[in-house]
């Protein structure tokens, strides 16, 4: 029997699989589906799982109570036409119309959203930026993706491209970084660099930040030097957290991503250079925190942008 | 006689002196007054000054075809109060309820504003920013001010501090700033910092960025070394700029104050670092310009926000 409250079908397609959950307006999970296909299994197969897993929820909620759909997809976004466009794990959605595809097989409007900007707008939602109307969101991961929530929604930049946090420079003279700039913050503070800094240091080959931490948990020269990898982590995120502090005073900024657990290690220095690094951070009440809700944010985020349109 | 053309009238009490104007909803410039008070003449010959430069603007063009007032202000304002805090032009009106007691006095009410943020308003309104929504004005004087504005709207922050620009770290181990940082983009790119380095290269002391463009102009060793300070200057301005483009994703960012006519020294090296130092300059068609309106956008600005007021 179909529910009688009113829900969206957020999406996430930004890890390896499908996974789509059922919210209501409060922000209560409904119901949650993971699809079976792998994204590298072709565009077809992807849809196919994808549109039936909206379905299932679908039926199982109710057709007349579906506020909308939203769908969060790595990469960047062509806000006008519903394209990925230039997403490495999803070639083969390259310029292919999505969200209308998704929209068409579906009978229903379709949003599309990317990753980061989702998981910020999810935490904004149902997470640690619950009460605030303005936050920035950074992504530690394979780089470091950002989302910017400005007036509780999110900002997109005029073709879609806002908040790549990642590519901001640090060390003007730094690491080289693959987008043709020297001192990327992601060439120095991402989870991959955690590893790429680890190996330098000679502590092992193809390390995660977790087992870096792990390192820097243990005993004497190992320790030591892990344990300066994520101050060197800290420090850029903190030049590059001073500098959006100075920027946007916003009341909150977020991390999330993989290198959190080490945050007792990477915290201290990033702060340090924080306090000193903006005026506006030691007379205010700013915060930098923890992201709440981990892997869920996008999808959560998804299902609150139908919500949102409904609000405008 | 009275005019029937709706219009609302800006103040600008950035300068050394008052300035107030009139103007029309399309952005006509109806009149203009000056006021005669230097702004060091104490709190209240400042307020008469401006309150009768107002209502004479008033009774020239009809108390009922008024708008609104909106005042432009130097130093950061308590929004919600309409206080004007930690201005060092404007000591006297530190923590006093300017706002209101403009207001009352005019029996209208009035918005106080930014500077930088109005100056940002007035480009975007009548300047170099006609025809976007979003964009980032970069003032180059004693210090760099900034100003956001976010759909169509300035961006203030949650106490009103967003757009210190100047405070970015642009090189980490750079030069010390007041601020308790270094490598302050303001203390590398700002009207000071082009005579501070020129002196550091015995190009002689006190110059202003005026006097460095005329030895730049020149020949032989002392031009070579001011353009190379213009040539640090645009480095530093390149670094930030691109920071600001990989963050918002903006279609403009202006650059206003008096080391603009020296645009063509210190341009070629701003641009080259946007060029490294952002694949989102690279992939986009985003425009790096400079402001139109000179030292009139704060008021034309100031104008805007009663519009702007009635509008939302």
């Amino acid at each position: 029997m179909a529910s009688r409250t009113r829900y969206s079908i957020g999406v996430d397609m930004g890890g390896t699989n499908l996974r789509a959950a059922a919210i209501d307006g409060e922000g209560n999970l409904l119901g949650k589906v993971s699809g079976s296909t792998n994204l590298g299994e072709g565009r077809e197969a992807v849809l196919n799982d994808l549109v039936s897993g909206i379905r299932a929820l679908r039926e199982r909620f109710g057709t007349g109570e579906l506020a909308g759909v939203g769908v969060a997809v790595p990469g960047f976004i062509d806000i006008q036409q519903g394209f990925i466009v230039g997403c490495n794990n999803l070639p083969q959605f390259d310029g292919f119309p999505v969200r209308d595809e998704i929209s068409r097989r579906l009978g229903a409007p379709v949003i599309l959203e990317n990753d980061a900007n989702a998981a910020a707008l999810g935490e904004k939602w149902l997470g640690a930026g619950r009460g605030v109307n303005d936050l920035a969101l950074l992504t530690l991961g394979t780089g470091i993706g950002g989302g910017i929530i400005v007036r509780g929604r999110v900002l997109h930049g005029f073709v879609g491209m806002a908040g790549e946090f990642g590519h901001m420079t640090v060390f003007p003279g730094g690491n080289p970084c693959g987008c043709g700039n020297n001192g990327c913050l992601e060439k120095h503070a991402s989870a991959t660099a955690v590893g790429a800094m680890a190996r330098l240091l000679q502590l092992g080959d193809n390390l995660t930040s977790k087992d870096v931490l792990e390192i820097a948990q243990g005993e004497g020269e190992p320790a030591r030097r892990a344990s300066a990898v994520f101050e060197t982590m800290g420090t850029a995120l903190g030049i590059a957290i001073a500098n959006l502090v100075n920027i946007f005073n916003f009341p909150l900024y977020l991390l999330s991503g993989g290198p959190l657990p080490a945050w007792d290690y990477f915290a201290p220095a990033m702060y340090r250079e924080v306090e000193k690094r903006s005026f506006t951070w030691r007379n205010t009440k700013t915060r930098i925190e923890k992201a709440a809700l981990g892997g869920e944010a996008g999808l959560f985020g998804a299902a609150y942008l139908p919500f949102l349109e409904l609000e405008s």
